[in-house]
């Protein structure tokens, strides 16, 4: 499977292409849908004011229910654009928004409005080709799992079992322990009417990859595979698998995983490694977490240039912007995950 | 560029083929050697005591001292390997090795001496590789450097300048302060008397790259680019662009890095970003940290399981373990990093 | 570049999306539409009776009448489906078409009407994508023209210069001498009366790309890299660069293209290898035929195969098929060319 | 699997390096030598003088005799080369030989002797990795087999069994018919005697791939993945599937294979479409012929230009060429389609 995503905040439409879906999957487009729910705006007052109904229209690849092997194309239109919002930033790049990067890359000829195609709006997109991989995992016994690990330093609980993860979708704020959930909240209200914004980290799980997979070496490596679906969502900064960033305190004592044998198949009985050893998945749940800069738009003045001019000057954010982004980028995460996870598995 | 790794630890040789090397670089293998020799092993208490001098020979790709253009090829022969070290642990996986993995993926016909292809030893021909990318980026004005950033908790100072993270190549014990480096050596022998291992992490920087490389998009993103290098080497398990991990306890007015002008050009007055914003540079140095965890062969009894009986077991592993890896990965790193910004730059 | 094809016969829509198009060319929509106005079937006796606007809608990576960088989506609906004519071929595929090998493939998912994702009306949006590239390629100073060479054995004349080949576009029926066109569509027409088809072979010249490009290696190797674009295009079943198949007849001294000096530059005084030595351009106009099988669907009885009860069956194939695709291949052939082109290139 | 070749016909070594290769294959090593010997030259008046044993050493992958999985790499040392013969060549590119389209590339950094990484000798590898390839493509029940089809308008005798075919492989002039091989080797003769060369072509078949593998999309059709590694083998200029360029002489209803049942398999009662339909697999053989341009290096005086002056110029080759390249090629179309048919395979 591979997919390409394409689309602007501001534009007629976003969508996706993925090439590879295997023939004969029953597609549900009502669980696609509820994915697309789940990550979508305008549902409360921690997130963006635009609403978008997001409804996904199929145009390739479907064929009386069913996928055909043929590429299948998504498509989601665009309705509630409020470009007069970006006009003032065209020459004026917001801080550490993809704005003066893409300006350069684009020679100027990027569209401004709405953060164009570096808009967190194009993990719609990502979310659709997501939901059609986990149904094709589904179907080889893989499920995907996410939770906000933390916002502005509040730690959500640990899970214990696939259950308790997988759970956390049904939840309109996606947490383990609703109780640090609401304390969350309020950091992000807090951030919010101060015209700022908070980052925080979303942990995935995938359980059910069978050990033996993946390879050492470049391009092929478990970790590699990921990150390179992961780094591709707008805002993330960091993927860490298994201890992560807490191997560099640890001895080897500490983040070896021992080998035990558990219902006749060989476990181990930690899973600091995240499932994955030498690059090869080794049969346990392949785990990290992925870290989310905070939202670089924030109404706080803050300090631009005039590309025009070349000449440093204040500018100010209007328009809808999402205090913090990590409670919808649970789904897009793990979309990223379900597409990675299937090219593990070769699909 | 393009490039593939071969050999395993035991074996009669390692090399890296190089693909898409400019034609015309006068390669100078001295500075190739030199790398090299920054992770040669045996060369003191903190690391294995197996002892190679680590010469390689280029096969093709350069001509009168300059590369041609073809592939490039280069080979380093195994000289001091003691395989009979290895027999007792063939059917019994270390715990956190690749041995388990690896086991699975192949049936059981790795070569499981040395740990074979997922040996910390097949960094030597990426070093190789990175020497030549090197090599390459300095005809483009682009620079890089590393340096131990923490070893078992203890961190190095930070850097301001390029010079001075430059200048850390040139050490024995690849850190800013070097004080600290003692502390880190402390660490590591304590750690290695205790018949135990450390982990770490590495931070880098590359200079001098243009803004306006990359894209948002799967597969062009520079974070994800960097990302499927870093993790290809043995052993790191995170990768943080910027500051990281960081992010998820920051505002967005402490996160963005608010525009200035310095010398009439667009620069950032902090780099939380890494130089990387939506995927693509931004102008300032690429900056990112890569976690290691501790060495997995620990010298102290561990839990394995027997793959022939399918009982648990317990072993013991013999050998000529680094305590710690992450020293001799500095130049490992930065020759991923270089590879990474080849790709960057579409040579 | 890299293209996506999405789009069943008989489905909503068909359509791609073009990822790495340069940003700021102006494209010129009208260009676009007019290539597909070429290719557009319901012209006339020749070709198939389905009546078709083509109207391609632009769903992102264009703003402002400029492109962006980011993905540039084309969408083209289907209007003048009509699936009844399939319905009793479902089980019994089509002699030489992708029918069979599609089953198979997907386990009997296929979408069975109109040829589904096998139609060569499949190759509307690749004539899109492809009018984008050559507007991209304009801007290097590279031109694409083709010619029918010949149908059923009747052979077209030479070209001499590039400006008699480009002004073969303006032409309904593509060809450089109008007489043999017109003996062409006479052998269509006649091979259309006794419900039969023809098969015949499109010439391709890529003109302005300089010396230098490609590299004899796999992957990177110009006839290679052609070859796979062209045979994507469907009922493509050869490419033969220059002297192609010719070669096979010749000595070395008539083969070789003898070098010459020309207003200051080395050109070759004939162009027998087709622009292409050692894998790699040499500044001459790189050359190809593309040979195309006679249209599968022919109205003659046939003998075939009922997949659900494994015994032999004759069919017949009714609905609007095209005696002859060659006349309407030719703007797909200039368009794979072209896309090719800018791999070459690098764009 | 991929594959990676290197070397220069007079540098120190040529070699490949194949990642992929499943592990547990008991690799023959004996066999891949034999595939050699069969490209191997000095073996007769038709071929070039120059002696090489080509003797392959394994460096890595290969672990008490079977593949572990992990790359494997062969290195083939240079023992005879005789570099004086072409200085008087650096300068003054012969025609239609990669020289000038490399100079440009290379900015004249290219090893002009003896072709460099142009020479056919690089075809030793890709049969060394062939070889690999038809190993394991054996444990799939999939044989390669492959005859001179034509040399200077000698026509080979077709082939009726897979056997007939096979058979081929053991002669040492690779032809169906010993009286047209002769009638070939006399027209290689004569032509070497009037110190010129002749072309030629090579037909190829793959046996027992099933039904339904690839694609008609880009990148997964199989014809345009065979062309990939057809096209990567030096001096071929044409690639046809099936009936090839004669599909442009027929209609469809003699191009079209009808559908037959035999032995409870569905089948075609003829093959022209060479075993792919709408670029997927249809369970016949897959047939193709590659044409081989005739050996650019002739004796005869040609004419140049002298790239430092610019001016035309008269040049004789020396050296010990070979009159036809096509007899020694078999076994080059044959790795070549091994390698193609693990890639359609999913290996």
């Amino acid at each position: 499977m591979r997919h390409m995503i394409f689309g602007e905040s501001h534009g007629p439409a976003i969508g996706v292409v993925v090439e590879g879906v295997p023939a004969g999957l029953a597609l549900d487009l009502e669980a696609v849908q509820r994915e697309l729910d789940r990550r979508r705006p305008g549902q409360g007052p921690t997130t963006t004011a635009r609403k978008e109904s997001d409804l996904v229209e199929v145009l390739s690849g479907v064929f009386q229910g069913k996928t055909t092997g043929a590429p299948l194309a998504m498509v989601i239109r665009n309705t509630d654009q409020k470009s007069g919002d970006y006009e003032n930033l065209r020459f004026t790049p917001r801080p550490s928004h993809g704005d003066y990067a893409g300006f350069i890359k684009s020679g100027g000829y990027l569209d401004w409005r709405g953060g164009g195609h570096f808009s967190g709006r194009l993990t719609a997109p990502l979310v659709a080709a997501g939901a059609v991989a986990k149904q094709v995992l589904a179907g080889q016994g893989v499920r995907v799992g996410a939770h906000i690990s933390s916002i502005y330093g509040i730690l959500d609980a640990s899970w214990e079992t696939e259950e308790e993860l997988l759970a956390v979708a049904a939840k309109p704020f996606p947490v383990l322990d609703d109780g640090k959930g609401e304390e969350m909240r309020q950091a992000i209200l807090q951030a919010k009417s101060e015209r700022d914004s908070v980052g925080g980290a979303v942990e995935c799980a995938v359980f059910g990859l069978p050990a033996g997979l993946g390879s050492p070496d470049f391009g092929c490596n478990v970790e590699g595979i990921f990150a390179q679906y992961l780094f591709a969502v707008p805002a993330v900064k960091g993927v860490d698998f298994g201890a992560g960033a807490a191997f560099s305190l640890m001895r080897g004592s500490e983040a070896n995983d021992p080998f035990a044998v558990k219902d006749g198949k060989v476990v181990t009985a930690t899973n600091h490694a995240g499932g994955i050893n030498g690059g090869i998945t080794n049969g346990m749940p392949v785990v990290f977490e992925a870290t989310f800069r905070p939202t670089a738009s924030i109404a706080l003045p803050q300090q631009s240039v005039d590309l025009r001019t070349g000449e440093e000057t204040e500018i100010e954010i209007h328009g809808r912007h999402a205090p913090c982004i990590v409670p919808r980028a649970v789904p897009a995460i793990e979309a990223a995950a379900a597409l990675a996870a299937c090219q593990v598995l070769g699909i």
